[in-house]
């Protein structure tokens, strides 16, 4: 891959990546003054129809032309392309990248104008707690386990698969997440995310019986207003975790909706006249929520009681939510209200603090549930962790599915991952790309380092994960190496008493990759440029309009890669993974370190 | 290309390809014995969370193992793809085809549970008329020219840009269609589409003055009330063609928005207290509609005199609607009711006769606006026109632009024009696929002839035009190889009587693609297998459960095809085009011819 003529949605390119709708925003393509391009004009479809405007050159730099184009904030989502003409050929340059054929519409470059994400999440660092399986403060003894539980010791070995796997209780809370928050702090977290906290019939708790109180058993509401007044106290965020698929059937709500026909509560599930009930995936301890009902939109949305907003307000002042079965929410037969409620949480969260945050999960394709007054982000499961764990799992990698696609994961060499990377982000705004999630694993996957299966190959991992656009989200446990090889096997209790458990080495690599991300803006809110794929290596640019940062990224030794485009002469330094420092040859070329598994970063002069 | 596991929406694949919420398909993916498949899922996405379920062999055949499992079709637009795994490696089987990497669902085959488009719409070959200048019947000359006219002899030259473009009158009228019927019948029509009748102030009457009368000049209501009565008595339908999005100036509607601000028609537009309005793309003359409107809607869809149902009803029985401009009606700044006119239409039309079908202009991408209850189908300019075009364009063509793009027709090899299709394909369902409207021009663009520069290379675009999915649009001239260099320019008068300008052979041309398509129900209801792409030459092949079609088209003469996969001595006997049978040499191989340009059609034994 030589460098191609580039746009992308952040600042580098776009002058106002948060305009209100009716502003003119001014983009800019860069082109190689070598690929063969005489003119550029600007595609816009303004209420549906396409409008071609000629771009400007409006200067030169390092090779490039960089043309100039206004587009009018026209739609609510305003897309964009650019059409490339000259004695290279005739070209489209849209999100996915530079395409000799015609494409539809969904791939265009977008600018959204409704109310963007919360600024403070694009420096954000997520640490996920799971609260059963993090940490126990002394109060915990004092609360005896409850009748549905397996009480188990802190040692005692997770069943990750049998009958008694909800039900292990291992009595982590709230008051021991406020005690360790200084390992956070080590690590260079500055948002944690819990993963559920209402009280429930299970040691995940995304069966909730309520929404009205903390589980006392971690705490109650006294502890989540302590830990959160703690993280916000060291100038961090916190998020919650809420179900708004389904509930537990021990929820006031379902329990009043099925005692009695003429319940107000009746409307808010699929309840039938026989008694039976819609239920997540057909478990029916998890009534879905029938969300044609007002009763319910009212009782999640509607002023600063109601479910949404009032966890954001003092004394807990969450942050934001994770949503938990976005994808499934609002969705059933021939009921789709998903795009209604993510836009009612949106404006409800958005009343109770303008700073607020909604992630999405949606494991396989949440691009048709963003943008459009969808969530502000998504877990990025479809671009990131898959592309990234078919890339570097390990030779003898044995799980029983690839969160649940069947057979093993999928052995992909670096083009297939940059094409999946490149296919999801083409499908969502820079803007919601920038606001979701990547993570290697969570709480509903094995653990990124049973999947590569070894500190080398973790540390490559992780390096994609602080240096792509997206907000990163570490799962706890993972920064000290820890294994699983599903999503309940992986929800270790944190060894803090078995040093010998702790891979210092991991935890030093997330805590520099951290450091170096905190570092470079360009890390954070820079634009992305691929440069270089082949099987083992892959090499991206991140780059403000100040600074811009290099990425090597390698699962093996290979041959060595050879950027040209650059100036003679022109300087990188060194900045992570003790590579050399590199200079251009007198063709402009740079010539990156072939050795591998590895991760390098450069400052470019 | 070798042969590549395949599957499409066709009846050879699909149990039921117009089923019913909650009815379950069965499908079956066909995978080579040498693809290195050793097992198939079949992924389902049921309220927006994956399924898999294993696939079983049902059958082998030619070298094939027909994998079949039945998807229940859960929600109105039910999506699903394949997941091959074994030794071949993992890929995905979706709408696009075997894909290597992960994508997003947008391309995965839909099943459609809604009324399906109508049954005669596969079988149609469709033919526009622009009634101004196809014939003049004897009662033209009782009507004196309108005041806005430019009158001109049926000799005059077309000014295809200028001030009198829009009111050159040639005073063609349906009577005179109603003459030539034969002429259609000669070539093998049997859908008659007239552009607007409706009174206007233009030659095109895309300015609607009205939608409760024929125009005069036309002949009136007796007038299509006997054109309609004539081609249906040939067994054929008639469609008619409605602006959605505005309509003229002098229409009573907007007069009375205008002229009164209590008038019940000021909501009908976008009209500011100043009196200025909203209009298509700021062409005063043409007022937009507002779709917000409940009083427009009701004009339009409620009831059997409501426009868009009192011309399906006797006398005139118009079979559907082709609408205008569907890509901008009732899209404006942060208006965006698309789909509630394209479903609100759907409704009104079936309501008045359920056979009636609606296809939507949409010139760039009508991808978005078909399945979830839109339009049955577009004119498919961005995934047939413009690849074809951009493929056969001639050596030395200049016209002012590609149908808006600014530059010259891109220059595109098979390859790019293979994958410029299927991209398109890949993001409408089956069903929307076939009852859209293959077209090589119309009175919107430059004629084919000129855009291919010869007739031989008309014949190869024509071979496409009536092989491929789709329902087949000719653009009344195109048959005599008539020339023009843009939409206006194109609307030709046809020279009954200048048989000089009629070229016979490609008339021929026509009348055989078109009596082939009559004769092959494989080319109006098969499926689509891609068999080879090179610069110069398509393969493919349309196959029903009962008949299989090879259809090769060059663009130039080249290397011989050789496709693999074949059984040795299988015959393939010429159908269309002068080409020799075929046989499949001792490995299974078929030679196809190398000259071109060539259309060569074979029935597979």
């Amino acid at each position: 891959m030589s460098v191609l003529p580039h746009h992308d949605g952040s600042a580098t390119h776009v002058s106002n990546p948060a305009p209100a709708l009716g502003e003119t925003v001014t983009v800019f393509a860069r082109v190689p003054e070598t690929a063969g391009v005489s003119q550029v004009h600007l595609r816009t479809t303004p209420d549906g129809e396409p409008h071609f405007v000629a771009a400007v050159p409006d200067r030169r730099r390092g090779g490039e032309v960089w043309w100039r184009a206004e587009v009018p904030v026209h739609n609510p989502v305003t897309s964009y392309r650019f059409w490339l003409t000259g004695p290279g050929g005739d070209r489209w340059l849209n999100q996915y990248g530079v395409v000799g054929h015609d494409v539809p519409d969904a791939t265009d470059f977008r600018l959204v104008a409704d109310a963007p994400p919360p600024q403070w999440h694009r420096d954000a660092v997520v640490y996920q707690i799971f609260p059963d399986r993090f940490a126990r403060s002394a109060a915990a003894d004092q609360h005896p386990p409850p009748e549905w539980a397996v009480p188990c010791d802190w040692d005692t070995p997770v069943v990750g698969l049998g009958p008694e796997t909800p039900y292990q209780f291992y009595g982590g809370d709230l008051g021991g997440v406020e005690q360790r928050l200084d390992h956070l702090a080590q690590l260079g977290i500055n948002t944690v995310y819990l993963t559920p906290v209402f009280p429930a019939r299970s040691n995940h708790r995304y069966d909730a019986a309520g929404f009205d109180q903390i589980d006392p058993l971690l705490g109650g509401d006294a502890a989540l207003a302590s830990l959160a007044a703690a993280v916000h106290a060291r100038g961090w965020r916190i998020l919650g975790d809420l179900t708004t698929n389904h509930c537990g059937d021990a929820h006031p709500w379902f329990a009043a909706a099925v005692s009695e026909v003429a319940a107000a509560e009746r409307e808010l599930f699929y309840l039938d006249p026989a008694g039976d009930y819609e239920s997540w995936r057909g478990v029916k301890s998890l009534p879905k929520f029938n969300w044609g009902s007002a009763e319910l939109r009212r009782r999640f949305f509607d002023g600063p009681d109601a479910v949404l907003a009032r966890w954001l307000r003092p004394p807990y002042r969450l942050d934001g939510w994770r949503i938990d079965v976005a994808n499934m929410t609002g969705r059933l037969r021939a009921d789709d209200y998903a795009s209604e409620v993510a836009a009612a949480a949106r404006a409800a969260v958005a009343a109770a603090r303008p700073d607020a945050l909604l992630v999405a999960e949606h494991a396989h394709d949440a691009t048709g549930d963003l943008d459009r007054g969808g969530w502000h982000g998504t877990m990025n499961y479809a671009g990131f962790l898959r592309p990234v764990w078919s890339w570097l799992r390990g030779p003898t990698l044995d799980l029983a599915d690839f969160l649940g696609v069947p057979g093993e994961v999928p052995r992909r060499d670096g083009g297939a991952t940059l094409t999946t990377m490149r296919t999801f982000a083409a499908a969502m705004s820079w803007r919601s790309l920038a606001a979701s999630w990547n993570l290697l694993g969570s709480h509903d996957t094995a653990r990124i380092r049973t999947v590569v299966g070894d500190p080398a190959r973790q540390e490559v991992a992780a390096g994609l994960l602080f240096t792509l656009p997206g907000t990163p989200m570490v799962f706890a446990g993972d920064e000290w190496g820890l294994t699983g090889v599903n999503g309940e096997d992986s929800r270790t209790p944190m060894p803090w008493h078995r040093p010998e458990r702790q891979d210092r080495r991991t935890f030093d690599t997330y805590r520099a990759l951290i450091a170096l991300r905190h570092a470079e803006p360009a890390l954070r809110h820079g634009g992305l440029r691929w440069l270089h794929a082949d099987p083992d290596a892959l090499v991206f640019v991140r780059e403000t309009p100040a600074e811009a940062v290099l990425v090597l990224a390698r699962r093996a030794a290979g041959t060595p890669v050879r950027l040209a485009g650059f100036d003679a002469g022109a300087a990188a330094v060194n900045h992570y993974g003790g590579g050399p420092d590199l200079r251009g040859d007198a063709e402009g070329v740079l010539t990156l370190p072939a050795d591998g598994p590895t991760l390098q970063v450069w400052r470019l002069g």
